[in-house]
């Protein structure tokens, strides 16, 4: 059995936001080009191409049965979190976004579950969905940005939303976005090589320091992109730590290593030896596949790095199943096949 | 033996270098306060407190004692850099720089070995500077920053200095600098916990696949603070590098792993695991020991993390002393002490 923790996934469409809100560059999908793909525009900019996969659940389920993933976990395209947007207007981009997840989720209940997606900039709308995606949709997470606009996650402005979630049982997955695309970083697709591993261990520094897995013990949380640079850089960001309290030990006692075993990550790292530094570091309990499907940079026959690996077969279960069901406070009964 | 390839070193004084150009924010180090310490200044700013043994080779020398290293590699500050200013009065700054150290290196040349340092905005000057440290100054390598104002080190205008770098046998330290010091990092020490490795992976990216050692192949360079998060992220690059060769094959036709046993790291990685994943990945014949001293996100006793690490002596002996006198073509015999 496998579950893939970290896929992307968008409706097949939407309405014109920039007509329905009257500014910005939304993104939209032009279905107009050659074939059945179709191309994700920001306002009249070229984005990124994407297959039919991205939206259509039964290219989806086909290709998770051949490469044998039982459950796919959804979330929405990062580009769709639309923080910097005016909040009322996330909001309803937010609610159009889950409602479709719950749908999908709804139409094949064995194969998907949903994370949904919040208008973090405004924590009390925020809450207030995070609470409907939970009661009403029947989300057990959210996916939420490495920052927020100009806050990073140990802003206290958003920590009524990790109260919120930590009472309501929602497990956020934290996932890289809005890195630095100009300049110095317009080659080599290094905003995504580069940046993504910064941001996603700038995230997890700032909700260690900031205190936020002090402050609220029962949140889960799950950094994707295999914790980015954390795992590796672990030592550097404890030394650092220790030898200037004054800059990292303002406002939590406990240093980042101590948070060690409390936070989860995804498994995408692309190299066995990462891997089992990963896995050494994050702990064996709290590593869980997560493929990045269906785009280019994730791992394209998911898990398959866990399969291959050296871990005896009860911790791959664990990387593979078990995590997984235990962040998202899961069934696994629920979707074992049939066969 | 042991040998320390990074640790940084100022004069103990240098012209008023405001009053010498006419503009600028120059660094300068303030002895009026008390004790026998420094306060580095960047204008009219506080920059960083320095003990004297930022400058003082005698204070160095009983550290070094004490914690048995033989050799120092000695090189400048990286806020020194200074590749903003003119270029003349970069050139005029690298000069001082480079006699003072040369002096050093002279009065304990079994205990010191020096990295110049160049105008690599100019790259002429640079070219011109290089030959002089080689021939003049007696040293095998330099020390650069991880990019040089908007120039990543895979840009065209620095080619001839890596041409010359070659040709001379000069061999290039990279280290991280100018990082990102404001906005969402500007708490937690983050520029220098996050944003270092996100520097020294993107020089590494740049160099691999902008395809710098492929055009010189025998230039040696080694990357400063552990190769920051290259080591853990190089499958993942690997991946980006095959699935978007639009992006990332643009000028080198060999992915970036195919440079693994190329490059050189320091072992500055502050954790057991993190240096085995450095070892395994970077080779056991291209890690060497370094500390950062005398700063204090260095390791405070230089080569410990080798020493008692479960390496075998042979591959000790390599990261501490051999890998080293590789890089830099020295003669390990003359630093052997006659106790």
């Amino acid at each position: 059995m496998k579950i893939d923790l970290h896929t992307h996934i968008l409706p097949k469409e939407w309405p014109d936001l920039r007509q329905r809100y009257g500014y910005g560059d939304w993104v939209q999908l032009d279905h107009s080009c050659e074939g059945r793909c179709a191309n994700m525009m920001k306002g009249d900019k070229f984005f990124r191409k994407v297959e039919p996969n991205c939206w259509s659940l039964e290219d989806r389920i086909s290709e998770m049965d051949a490469t044998n993933v039982d459950v796919q976990v959804l979330s929405t395209v990062p580009v769709m979190f639309s923080y910097s947007a005016k909040p009322e207007d996330t909001l309803d981009l937010c609610e159009i976004l889950n409602n479709d997840l719950a749908e999908s989720v709804k139409k094949y209940p064995d194969r998907f579950v949903g994370l949904g997606t919040l208008p973090m900039q405004a924590p009390e709308l925020a809450v207030k969905e995070l609470i409907r995606c939970k009661k009403e949709l029947g989300f057990n997470g959210v996916q939420i940005g490495s920052h927020v606009n100009d806050w990073n996650l140990d802003a206290q402005e958003l920590r009524p939303i990790f109260a919120a979630a930590e009472e309501h049982g929602v497990s956020i997955f934290v996932h890289p976005w809005d890195m630095e695309m100009g300049g110095r970083m317009s080659k080599y697709w290094l905003p995504w090589l580069v940046g993504m591993p910064s941001e996603t261990s700038a995230a997890i520094c700032c909700m260690t320091m900031g205190g936020v897995f002090e402050q609220f013990p029962k949140l889960k949380v799950c950094f994707a992109h295999g914790g980015g640079a954390f795992p590796f850089t672990v030592g550097r960001v404890e030394h650092g730590y220790n030898v200037r309290p004054d800059l990292c030990a303002t406002e939590c006692k406990k240093s980042p290593r101590q948070f060690l075993g409390k936070f989860y990550t995804d498994a995408l790292v692309h190299d066995p030896k990462a891997l089992q530094l990963l896995v050494d570091v994050i702990g064996q309990d709290r590593v869980i596949c997560g493929s990045d499907y269906p785009f280019p940079l994730g791992e394209h026959h998911p898990g398959k790095l866990i399969q291959e690996s050296d871990f005896p077969e009860e911790i791959k279960t664990k990387l593979l199943v078990d995590n997984a069901c235990e962040f998202l406070g899961l069934d696994k009964s629920k979707f074992e096949r049939k066969s």
